[in-house]
């Protein structure tokens, strides 16, 4: 395994999803599977738990970086639990893991998650997210994907220059 | 100094401020200073700097949760410099510690913490910063202030179910 | 209070002390604030809630460097509690923004707190704490002090060049 | 690949090791790899750089909890590099991570690692490395090996209570 080359895709969002959001990162996770890239996350449920169970289906790898203190809380489709016990603070690490995020709905933690990629010039393509404004102005830095291979293929697109 | 009982306002926003908004933030650290608040921040320039030479002005105390590795990288009003080394993960420990939160202006770190303190039902206050919605719906959970005043006033009433 | 010159030193210690280890700890506390310096602290029982209690008796200021998701998991004697939700990689935060480590007794997690301030080039002080040696070779990096003004005197004095 | 199953073992040590320290750990590192277990490091150089050598020599997984804020940083070894810029407070997730730790050597970060994966009763396997004591009283819950083979062997025997 030559992981150095290996793409790593983080796909984020929230523990209480929608159906559709549901279905959405599930694609997402097989979908980056298909592409041979590594899916990162925060390693609990809902959002992340669909897009790892896409990308095991698939045969791809999953890594979790978990929020608590034990291998246990991850969901059972994380191969790699990272165990971190540092709370939410651990949303920084998801996305600083990667070369592209991949946000699926999402409530207040994607929403850190967002600012924490787009900071540090990471790409963010958004299925049914968050859309920021700041003094009237739209922020446009998310890109807008309408379907999960949209989002993947982009992903991947825009992470080649990092 | 009986500060069990004491609030601790965070104020939150840019290193590189517009001079509306160094004009806020300072008028914002001169009135958490004058209701006995202690201010907290995250000890570097911009927002951060004028909120604490605000407070300094009137006799408050101000702390810098700081990203770096060194006491020195705070500005020269904050007085207890908190050294995290770790960097804008420390963005969750400046939020949490407060009872409010009031962000003026600011960028993509300001949105990473206005999403911590949202998700920990911490209130937050906006003077000219981020807007948000999801799914075409705006999210109304920042109250909007006008003035430093109404910012501060409204922290500290906020503050109080905490 | 122009703190920026203020010395901050960490009292560091266990949960579960014994008898003489508290007692040197409230005594430790009471000498950091009769020489004008702020005790930071990890805030919890034990070690920590004696020393908090010995210097807020001489009307010293009191920082608790908290593991918890909540200011209220502060012993009583914390007037300025800094709430992590990091766990206890919030130990780092406790040595790194202090000038010198007091240790009194003490477990693994002071043995964490040891470790980052000697890598940091922090002194440390010990009463009755750890002793370290590596492959047969005992290293003295740590100053060991017989009493609490001792321990103080010389926690000052190394923090000098700091 | 069902990795929910596989060990996950920490090998931590200096960043500056001895001839003798590094051999150690490359041995460790292909004795790791060939018992099927995957390798947590902290990425970095030294120790870590060589057990990552030696995994890969064998085929097997290798990860690295880089302190800092770039993925480049991490050694050539490295096949999963995590980012999470949280300088050395990033040591409590490569040993919280494992299921047993073998240190090799190593300086006053590896006693942080070593005193925190005490402190979560994570089995501690030494080689070369510190020792501890507490009052006169020596600490016996390292475990002393004399050979790579023998560290781990005990660190997947140890583990398996985790």
């Amino acid at each position: 395994m030559a992981t150095n080359k290996i793409k790593i895709i983080a796909v984020i969002g929230g523990r209480d999803p929608s159906e559709e959001e549901v279905n959405l990162a599930e694609k997402v996770g097989r979908e980056i599977a298909r592409q041979n890239a590594i899916l990162i996350c925060g390693g609990l449920t809902g959002v992340m738990k669909a897009a790892c169970k896409g990308a095991q289906s698939q045969g791809g790898i999953t890594i979790g970086i978990l929020p608590g203190n034990d291998a246990s809380t991850a969901n059972p489709y994380v191969q790699i639990p990272i165990v971190t016990n540092l709370g939410y603070a651990r949303n920084i690490i998801v996305v600083k893991s990667a070369q592209a995020v991949i946000a699926v709905g999402g409530g207040y933690g994607t929403l850190t998650e967002i600012g924490y990629a787009l900071d540090a010039k990471i790409p963010v393509i958004g299925l049914k997210t968050w859309s920021l404004s700041r003094n009237h102005q739209i922020d446009r830095s998310i890109f807008r994907a309408r379907t999960a291979k949209e989002a993947v293929r982009k992903a991947l697109e825009l992470s080649e220059s990092k």
